[in-house]
């Protein structure tokens, strides 16, 4: 089934351009030259994940070719992510191997299946973990981007339109991961979960907005969204939560109280605009205590990155009552209750939760990546690691040992 | 030391009109006169509760002259809530008594003690059990109507100027309540707790803006804020619930679901707009599953007016992952635990508390009477029973027995 589509289809991807905006372009004629080569199976190297814990393998992977609604990407870059560990380490879920890994990357779309009408050959693109069909009631919100048909599910390692992988070692099919994929110089992606980007933006920088940083951006930006001189906590210095301190800079917040246990992190996220630092450990009451007492009854805003639920119960009672709103981003534990007085939804607190910083894929990624070429979102800092394919366990151990922020992976 | 504001300085009110804007009439001229007359102490009738859970006892009082900020008030009209029956009824509170109840009413400035700028007699005012200062960082933001020198404090008994009640019976003090007291002829208010409102409002109709309705009104229009044909759902339809029908009614939401464990109050519901009617009792499964399986997976608002913590976790939980907003209203028990899952608010569920609608007192309650004058808002359908205020205990049989929505209370 997986080789059964007449390649034909998909020879001539320029036709669906519309006739009046054709314009021939070198890149585009040879991009599309490339595809009809392409559009069989492909042989490239992938990192696999044959057990839980135990370092990628480099193998040479054969990658099918799209089917409807699919898109076949080249990745050029991606990065590591806590969650590709999570489901790595693959602790306390039902273990899902051979897998290959990969959320947060850039490429270039190689080829394209039947049904796809905004991107072709050529196109910058960043695959992204959760989608935006355009169809389903979430994608016709304007205030969700939880996807009906596309929203993430790690349980799932093969494509929606036939349950099955597009990746297989000697006829040994391996597993998808958050329909993304990336440790692989090819993959195969549902086109809703592409985000088209402008082609000027650098791949090894913006590939990091497929997730992390996006996520702790837009909780920021377009949930908490705090005012110009207020107050803003933020709860755990990763990725996520320096992203989020990003978005209270932007926003000009004057005081942005970072929250952690480890405070090596401190000096980081200074960078980030943190300029007040906060150690639960230092205190004998709890940390929402302490940061209602440095600000006259609480903050203005909060963002919760840690997943820890104490840290959220403490991230929601640390805002002010009568405006304080408090964001949870981190992910808890299945079996996490949050537990506080109603009294403190009564004075006028609120809490919201956040997926993917409220971006829809395709319609709001391409706009955060302009941000970054406006210099008006600093990509650089984030990224303190770079290592080429062939030593991705490296980036592992960066983060497992808490060096690295964000480390790039060059394909 | 109640008596001892020389008289002389309440005298001349209108001075406080800037001349230019001075035009002399009639009817201030005699206010002015009257209020000079009755710059010392009024004696009047007031309902005194002496006991807690006792019939109201109709006595004479001396009501002192307001002080600085205050202003003396002549109730025309009051009704009666149940936040009065709770407090007189005294169940596991500290008692407080003798008091004068009452804090939903309508009436006329008598008189303004030093200080008060914006009121003179003859205004038309309605008491509020929560002020605006105008000063504090709750009044100075706009997103909080919690000021800090006057939010309702319901232990105190006293003015907050110098800790004494301006009611007594022969050198005997009576307890205020929530700084209305509005059961009696005469009462004394801090300016800050006073809406003044367009004259041409019938005082016997929009004094139930005071508490219950403002605030059901204003959790609907002001914080749930329902998009027009979207649905919500209404835990509680006592008048606060019935208020916050009302308000997705003017807002045009196409499905207004009432949530009420007792059936007798959906026939009266469809006068406030509610056109479907869950009772928790006629299923085996929780009512927010219930509800979700009504609408494709939960209303896109709800609005808890209860306080009953089952019901606050259900109205937080029948809301639509993506977009729903939930709103608790209904004050809980001391030792209530508010309990939900997190990932119920990362999937982008909100929920936040509100406090008298968010309306600040002297900002925004004229406008919701306006809003009655130009017929937007239908209150008459509020007002079930009307008794004169010798039969002031009869109201309370009306609510004890479940029978009234509003009673009004002639003085």
């Amino acid at each position: 089934m997986l080789f059964l589509i007449p390649t034909i289809k998909y020879t001539l991807p320029t036709l669906n351009i519309h006739p009046s905006k054709y314009k021939p372009k070198q890149h585009l004629i040879l991009e599309s030259h490339v595809q009809y080569r392409r559009s069989s199976v492909i042989k490239c190297k992938a990192a696999v994940a044959w057990e839980a814990g135990k370092p990628l393998v480099i193998e040479e992977v054969e990658v099918a070719p799209p089917q409807a609604n699919e898109v076949r990407v080249k990745i050029l870059f991606t990065a590591l992510c806590h969650t590709d560990v999570y489901f790595w380490e693959a602790k306390g879920q039902t273990p899902l191997f051979p897998r290959i890994f990969g959320h947060e990357a850039g490429g270039v779309v190689e080829s394209v299946g039947e049904g796809v009408k905004d991107l072709q050959p050529g196109d910058h693109v960043l695959p992204v973990f959760t989608g935006e069909c355009g169809d389903c009631l979430h994608c016709k919100s304007e205030e969700s981007n939880m996807c009906d048909l596309l929203r993430i599910n790690t349980d799932r390692g093969v494509m929606i339109s036939d349950g099955k992988s597009r990746f297989s070692i000697k006829g040994q099919p391996i597993h998808h991961f958050v329909g993304t994929s990336t440790f692989s110089e090819y993959t195969v992606v549902h086109f809703g979960c592409l985000a088209k980007i402008n082609p000027a933006a650098p791949l090894d920088k913006v590939c990091v907005l497929s997730c992390g940083i996006s996520t702790g951006l837009g909780a920021t930006l377009n949930v908490a969204k705090p005012k110009k001189g207020s107050s803003v906590a933020i709860f755990g210095l990763g990725a996520v939560g320096l992203a989020a301190a990003e978005g209270a800079r932007i926003l000009g917040a004057s005081r942005i109280i970072g929250v952690d246990l480890n405070p090596a992190r401190f000096e980081e996220a200074k960078k980030f605009g943190c300029n007040e630092f906060v150690n639960p450990k230092d205190h004998s009451k709890p940390v929402q205590e302490v940061i209602a007492g440095m600000t006259d009854g609480g903050v203005d805003r909060s963002v919760e990155c840690t997943g820890s639920i104490q840290a959220m119960i403490s991230a929601f009672e640390c805002v002010h009552d009568g405006w304080g709103v408090a964001v949870l981003v981190g992910v808890p534990n299945k079996d996490d209750a949050f537990k506080t007085h109603p009294m403190n939804f009564l004075n006028e607190r609120t809490l919201k939760g956040t997926f993917f910083g409220n971006y829809k894929t395709r319609t709001d990624i391409p706009g955060v990546v302009e941000k970054y070429l406006k210099k008006e979102l600093e990509l650089e800092k984030f990224i303190t690691h770079s290592v080429p394919f062939g030593e991705i366990n490296k980036a592992f151990e960066y983060m497992l040992k808490g060096e690295s922020i964000r480390c790039i992976i060059r394909m």
